[in-house]
């Protein structure tokens, strides 16, 4: 039992807030043998980096990763892989104003109420910088699933704005700064978020993440369950509200008939000729692509004033004045590959150590 | 780690399939002295039986639960509290012709695949009799809660039928066969699923599950979230799709203002004057009311005709004929409400753990 | 984190007290189609059954187990195992004398600081009846570990009575009732037990486990280590008090020149020319037969008075009159060994998942 | 289930090896508001340090120790806790002699077997070094345990020398490079270790550490035993090979009347006449001292030549010409009573976590 470390048999520890000197992660239980740089991580933290386009904070940070133990001539020796990011932008500045102010939807009230103490500089634990951990995990846990299994993500929704999934095109993800697989949406989400921006406001997200290759067989029947560890998994993400699996809440409305993936004689086993289960059935993988959508809430640093109390129970207005993402989501996407990669390696080891 | 057990200071591990001999569970780490009887835990079963109307599965158990350890005059021990349920109602009945069919939406293909055997008598660790351990589980998470803490659950939509929450009244979940909070929903719901059920077919349901009374300060910033436990308990239900907080996917298109839940001073700390959040910030209760809801998908046994194949790879058509529930998620309420008892119960011993 | 659960991949939950209706674990983690049967288990229960020479209490319980789940049509499935042994022999007595009596090296004491509640009928938790569990634990983990690995107990000494090792036999441990590996220490040890008893006194025991065949590899360097798990492991039986691997205590005396463990080219790699280490090197398992001793103490129960206290805190002399073993250790063989056996399983699966 | 993380509530992951850039260790679940700093830490792990005397290795390392999350204003915030030592004294040399050999008694030949590859430049893992981030640990567990409880530890044999009971004096272990509680002990051990030491030789240790002031209640009757906790913690320690409760590996040759600790009512409860049983009950603390002890075997690297062989199956003799400790044990006091401390904070959040 932990707070702070995530999966089983591969499993990962973060620790740091934003601003301190470093965060960082120690990742447990890698097979050994597996060729790592830090430029294999890199790349993918460079994907969840602030400052790559107006729609992101404009915090700026190289978030460099540095490998510390566990790789030896460029290869996992299956002991502890300890990566560490310094901090690098952290302005020094006046706190004394903010420190007392509880901030709607942040966690000061809540880390008050828990610990008695917080470290009001930042958000503390809760900070989205802890996801550079995660992405840095992922970046392993992509490794240990090799290369058969991919892992992609999309923003299919922003605010009131959604994708048309007619005109999903897997290559348009990296030709915009969204993540959105519509070419069309993405240049109305232009516009839409320069407004959403300027009005000092912020917008919500919807993620989607699939995973294909993935063998049927992984997962257990109960609280091993592959979907619930993924639930778990990306509710864990700063400023997730929702996950769900292949059809997910739409499955509440549908009758039997309308969410029976139905199945034909395949090469390698059955074909199904639907996805409602998002590749999932019984907690353990079918064969089929995995797929999971998770609602980000708006960001809620805004400019705009909300009225909220200090922690001595004063009233107060608050007003964001720092750099901030108008709509965290969208640098969400590779957070929760990373997530999926994970949890996918974690019960790739499970499977391999229960069945063999 | 396990694929069986649920929890950490306050755990549980469950055994058992529908077609054994019986099923039941291990209640680890509850606290000593609490008052507990068979009939303190019988009360929340009877509410998941089967056979208690036309719209919920015909199979008689009388689910008669004994407790077998770790009461002693009446008393918790702290020891490990062992409970048991018989399994009553196993028709003998040849099974020959079913147990190479892979019925769609449910988990044969997938036991197979992990397992290479799998009971082919009924649907193993993923069949809903499961889940009346989690029922006794939650009874004693209760008492664990104590009485300032009340959990309630809903359906609020069956297939395309939703409540009107305006018509939200408690007492009525207790007043129809539903555990819907809306009156009128429900008369309008006895037509509906009995259509369903004549039709041989089965429909999806939206569970909201509160629970008033928490105090601030319970779970823990990043993987230890109240809200990813409640997300990995909930999505570890059978037949479960999806799980949201609070506002939850609605978040995904509201703006930061619209989702701001502001504050003004109470006598007891901040009062929100809304509750986008469902309770939970940063992973950590706020005081306010958890709002948690689960999507449950239509039952996959069918009079239907669906197409499927065997697992010699022979295409086949599958109807299911046992008796089954058109709408499984009704049952699932007590079950629902009793994962968030177990989450909540174990945050409450892991706080007391770290905070003191 | 649970106070009743043993191992991580393979691992299994105890429940039950000596006075309740059954004692029964849960093994979860096991892999599927593994040939078991209720007889596989019983064999071993057996072995550690009371009432079985005049050496080991008188209790009379059949011990017969029930396989309540996990196991279809000859095979294990993957899913938990539920095992239960009623307790057949509870004699109906008054307790009112001993309820409020500390007993000097029982649990008494300790459970009312801790728990402020217990079990006075029998020893709780801490009665050797629980070792039954771990018994039947163990023959499931002998199925995983298969037939290469071979895993064998014998009791040392009892009291000041040690074996000559020069005389050990393997053959003779079950040609006595003492599991003694050395014919002529056995006989000397009857006259020398009956003595004992006789005087109302009891002994403690030193036991030897050996496992052969367990390949290189196992187990990992820090806080995984398979001396450490073993350690946990073994003093987590009733009464134990000491756990040594390989030489143990005598390396405090030892130069490194002594207990170096030379190593000469053999047909499978290094072989060991001694085996100080007792098989294990750098808490990985190096293909030599793994070695572990274990000190138990004298029974506390016993016919000869000592000075104690009541939970009152009056001053009282405590004698005990019931059944009990005089030298307790006898019986912790087949439970040592089924330690030995549970440790070896849940490595030989985790080195399973991490390396392949 | 983890490889390098130790505790439950109380808990720490280590990371490093002894030839990367930093080795580390990440503390989670401390209790927020505690008061830290790093020189809290850094003098506990001065007590560690190497080439403070003749007797123990000439490595020199600072050990200095930064924290890099976790404490705001000088106090632990609840979070995680990051410390970091750098590897300062990496002298660059070639390894091409070295890397194919295995020494007997190191994990060289082991390693190679799980893993299939490991860092031949130091002790991998396995290296004394690791221990620094348990004194680290250590000290935040005492800041846990608060002021009321006392760790305290003795080297009570080095070789064939074992210090005489009668002359223990804790404030003589300040007082000589060994730990040692007896001064005409020390004054002999100067001698000893010299003349081991000029020899290339090393001898083993025998280490006790006792802890007072734990209040009765602490530990768990059966897997999560206190004395089970401290064997696996104490076994973990590198070189270890047993751990002894109480009295200990005496107790198998003791009469159930010569161990029994007898009671007599004292002013908080029992207070006992004698303390065989260490301290623990039933897997719980009786409120008595905790003694536990540790045998340490000699340091494998000595420069005396043994026979060995290569990874390719060369006879070879391996000699060790590096720096190194003649008795590793001496050093191991601060690692002992750190793993003590850890294993009782650990236990103290436990017990509060589910009794209150």
């Amino acid at each position: 039992m932990s707070h702070n470390t995530f999966g089983h048999l591969f499993r990962f520890t973060t620790w740091g807030e934003s601003h301190g000197p470093a965060i960082g992660c120690v990742i447990d239980g890698c097979p050994p043998l597996l060729p790592l740089t830090e430029s294999d991580i890199q790349s993918y933290l460079d994907q969840r980096r602030p400052g790559t386009s107006r729609f992101v904070t404009q915090r700026r940070e190289p978030d460099a990763v540095k490998i510390l133990s566990g790789v030896f001539e460029g290869q996992t020796t299956g002991t502890p892989i300890s990566l560490l990011i310094e901090n690098t932008d952290q302005r020094s500045r006046d706190y004394s104003e903010i420190k007392d102010r509880y901030r709607p939807g942040h966690a000061d009230m809540s880390y008050d109420a828990k610990y008695g103490i917080r470290d009001y500089r930042g958000g503390g634990r809760s900070s989205a910088r802890e996801t550079a951990n995660r992405v840095a995990a992922g970046a392993i846990a992509r490794k240990v699933l090799g290369s058969d299994i991919q892992i992609r993500g999309a923003v299919v929704q922003i605010g009131e704005k959604k994708i048309n999934p007619d005109n999903w095109d897997w290559d348009q993800t990296s030709q915009n700064p969204f993540w959105c697989p519509d070419e069309a949406a993405a240049k109305e989400w232009e516009g839409y978020l320069d407004s959403v921006r300027k009005d000092g406001n912020s917008v919500g997200a919807l993620l989607e993440i699939r995973a294909s290759g993935v063998p049927a067989g992984w997962g257990a029947p109960i609280y091993g369950k592959l979907d619930s560890d993924l639930a778990m998994g990306m509710m864990s993400i700063n400023a997730a509200k929702g996950v769900e699996i292949g059809a997910g809440f739409a499955t509440a409305g549908m009758s039997g008939v309308e969410n029976a993936d139905e199945m034909r004689a395949g090469e390698n086993g059955p074909d199904f000729l639907t996805n409602k289960s998002g590749g999932i059935l019984g907690g353990i993988s079918n064969g089929d692509e995995i797929i999971c959508r998770v609602a980000i809430k708006p960001t809620s640093s805004m400019m705009q004033k909300t009225r909220s109390v200090t922690s001595k129970g004063e009233e107060i207005d608050v007003q964001t004045k720092g750099r901030h993402d108008p709509c965290v989501g969208i640098r969400g996407v590779p957070v929760a590959e990373a997530m999926m990669a994970v949890v996918l390696a974690d019960h790739k080891l499970r499977h391999r150590g229960q069945v063999g």
